[in-house]
Order: structure tokens, then C-alpha cells, then sequence
């Protein structure tokens, strides 16, 4: 099973992201993209997507993104990750765009830019900086 | 109204917390809980709570804990935070406790620490540290 | 005076460069490079240079890069960052390149890429994402 | 050599800390301070402590905090840090004062005070966490 194909079965076994509603858009070599549409069902208490929701996005793209460069024995798990909220999140949908930019054996870095989109295009709404650990222990 | 009320009418507001079920627990000057019990629902591949729910309770509980410290006229927005995930975050629930450490006028600095509890009691999954805009505009 | 002398005129009002013997390189609109040589005043424990150095970089860095974005009544006030380190810190030379990633009004985002510098070229050895606010106050 | 024995040696063999003229506090498990008289040599623009020497204190705190609990065939190495600035760094000394929270194997999380001291005490000047890794390697 090649790593798009990896991403897209630990995606679809994520219960959070059926509950959410998410889906999983391009997928290569260190690179992964995820997004959501808009509903209710994500918001705070102004009717935008919730901070939560975009961090959530942020830190799975960051995850799956670093899981394309791993063996098939490795498992991505999140260090940490740190968000920058720069803009509303407002828009018919949100996608994190995930970037590999440091490929280190155990710690590989992810940079995350989520954007909101409506008709008019995207607005840059977040940046995260991920840490994700290479690891042969799903715990 | 007080704030503690604030804060209730606010967390019930937001969709995203129905959506995943969580509770909204202690709440007092500069301090806020927030609990969310297993479910599929906020999964991810292996079964453990999802380091987004994970976040989001983090994040959330920031805001609503600066949220008591902020006059009527002023609503909370979450400028960033970081979250080191410390353990698997596996037990029968997840519970954030937010504090603020630093009450600045403009912006707020808050701790947290994410706990799963199970029956033998809680174990620290998650630390954040949140930084939080008291402001008069919603977007 | 133009933004790029503002920069200049600051970097030059710092004792801490001048200690440590950093120099300020290209300043653009949203960009700012500052180097440091390598020498025993700059070291940690085996003889790279200390992660505080690369920090401080970042840091500086980032605050010129937002500066030169500012209108001369206004200071850059770093509100917080994190940098996350990559590769040992070893080479004749570190340098800081931090450019701006969003230009809000009151708060500026800016990424920095650290590199160590040697006659093979350059490698990365930090990465960081700064808040730099934009303020009127200078405490 | 006990653990507070191998942090002194460490912390004396940094060029850096005799540069900056900081001074090795209260080191004990889990725990290290540092800090630093005030002179015109770490200063940034305005006449206050630069904030890469809050941040140089702050990193080199925690991994030597981290470091009184490893082994002696371990060194502690820096994977980030994430610091926010909550006050002037302005006084007669900055102290640093680690702690570590969380003491995993080979991920150590600390967290870091910064305040400023001057005759009326102390104040809150910076708050960091930090990931030390316990490593074989000292690249």
C-alpha cells in the first residue's frame, strides 16, 4: 500500500473527522491537504468556525503530511504544535494545507496555512508550525 | 449578568461543543474546565481522543477562563496557542483546566493542562499555554 | 528617514548585537537578515553555537521585518514566538532570515528560517514563527 | 558527579553565559534557575533587557532543569520552545526559574518563569514551555 493510500485509510478511521465532517483533498510526498465545509456543527459562538476546528484540521493535515515520508512501519504521532490565528474564520469552508519542511528521521516539522474559502477565493486565516514524531508505538 | 453566566451562554452557543459532546465544569475568576467523555465520535485511527479534541478543549477552556476576567463590553479571541501532548490521551474522559497566569489588559496568558480521567484516576495528556485578545469586535 | 535606516538606526541602538557580534544584513519591505560569526563568546556546552543565539536571531529578526512595515510613529513589541530547532547549530556563520506572513495592523506574523553558514553552503537549523505587534508605547 | 555538579560544569563551559554574564542559581531535580545582572550589554533598543536574552535564559533554564534528571550518559538537547512576553524586561536582573512538568523518557516538557527583579521585588516578565529531549548524542 503506498503512503496516499495509508493517509487515506487512517484518515477514514478517525471518528472525529466523520463527526466533523471532513475530507481529505490532495495528498504527496510531504504534503496533505484537509477540509471541511461549513455547518453548525463547527462553530463558536459568533456562528464562525470555531478556533478548535481549525487548530483540529491544522494538526491532522501537519500529521498525515509527515505520514507520506514514513516507512510503512512508522506511525505519525503530534509532539506539539503551536497556532497563530491571524484572520476570522468565516467562509463556506476551511482547508489546511500541510507542508513537510524538515524531513528529520524522528522529528519531522510541518508548516500548516488554513485558509478560508468563499466565491471570492481564500483568506489566510491560521499558521501552525507542527512537530511530529516518526514512531513505531501507536501510544 | 455575572460572569460565570457569560461564560455558560457563550459555551452553549457554540456549536462545535454540542457536536462533540463536551461539558462545561468549574468556572470561576480566571478559571475554566471543560469535559468531554469518550466517544467514536472524537477518535482517531487507534481509538484515543484525537489530539484536535484534545486542542480544542485546550483552547476553548483558555478562552472562557479569560473570558471572567473581561468586562461585559468585551468578548475573548484566541490570538495563539501552543499544546505539548505528554501521554497518550486514552480514559473514559478528557477534562482541560484552564488558568490565566497573567491578566494584561489587552491580552490575557493562560495555562492548561489536559487530563484523562478513568476510574483510576487522571493522567496529564496535554499542556498548553494560550494567548488571549480581550476585545470589543467579534471578527 | 526611510524604514530600512529605522532598522538600522534600532539594530545599532542594541548592546546585546554588539556583544554577541551580530550583523544586520538585507532589509526589504517585510524582510530582515542578521548574521553572527562564530566565536567562543557565542557557544553552548560542545562548542555549537548556544540555542539562545539562534533564538535571539529569530527574534530580532522578526521584529526588523515587521518594522520596516511600520509608519515611523510605531515599535515593533515582540508579543511571543516559537522556534523550533532542527539541525545542530555548527558553521562559521548563523543567519536569521525572517520575512513578514501576515501584515495585520496591530499584529504581524512573521516566519524565520535559521541557517548555519559554511564554505558547503548553508544548512537550516531553526525554525521559527514570531508575533510582533505594532505599537506606539515602547514598555 | 551529581546532577547538580554536571549542570555547573555545563553551564560554565557555555561561552555564551560568561558573554551575557548570567550566573548559575538554585539547581535542583527538576528545577534550575538562572539569571542575569542588568548592563548596557544585553539590551535592546530602548534600554531593557533584549527579549533573546529572556529567551536565551529561559531555553537554557529548562534544559538544565531536564538535565538533573537524566543519567550521566545523557545530554539534554533543545527540540523548541515557545515564549510569550507578558511585561518589560526591566529591572536591576532577570531571573529565569525552571521546572520540569512532565518528566518523560525521552522528552522532558519545562516550564519557565522570566521576572525582572529590581528592590521592590519581582515581576512576571515572561512565560516559556519547552521540549528537552534526552539524548546519547550531543549533535
Amino acid at each position: 500500500m503506498g503512503s496516499a493510500d495509508r493517509v487515506k485509510e487512517g484518515f477514514e478511521a478517525q471518528g472525529l473527522m466523520r463527526t466533523l465532517g471532513a475530507e481529505l483533498g490532495l495528498v504527496e510526498e510531504g504534503v496533505c491537504h484537509i477540509s471541511l465545509p461549513f455547518s453548525n456543527r463547527v462553530t463558536q459562538q459568533h456562528g464562525f468556525f470555531h478556533g478548535g476546528v481549525t487548530a483540529t484540521l491544522a494538526d491532522n493535515a501537519a500529521g498525515f503530511a509527515a505520514y507520506t515520508l514514513m516507512t510503512a512501519d512508522r506511525q505519525p504521532l503530534s509532539v506539539e504544535f503551536k497556532i497563530s490565528f491571524v484572520a476570522p474564520a468565516q467562509g463556506d469552508a476551511l482547508e489546511a494545507r500541510a507542508e513537510v519542511v524538515n524531513n528529520g528521521r524522528r522529528l519531522k516539522h510541518v508548516q500548516v496555512h488554513v485558509f478560508a474559502l468563499d466565491a471570492a477565493g481564500g483568506t489566510l486565516v491560521a499558521i501552525a508550525l507542527a512537530t511530529i514524531a516518526s514512531t513505531t508505538s501507536v501510544a
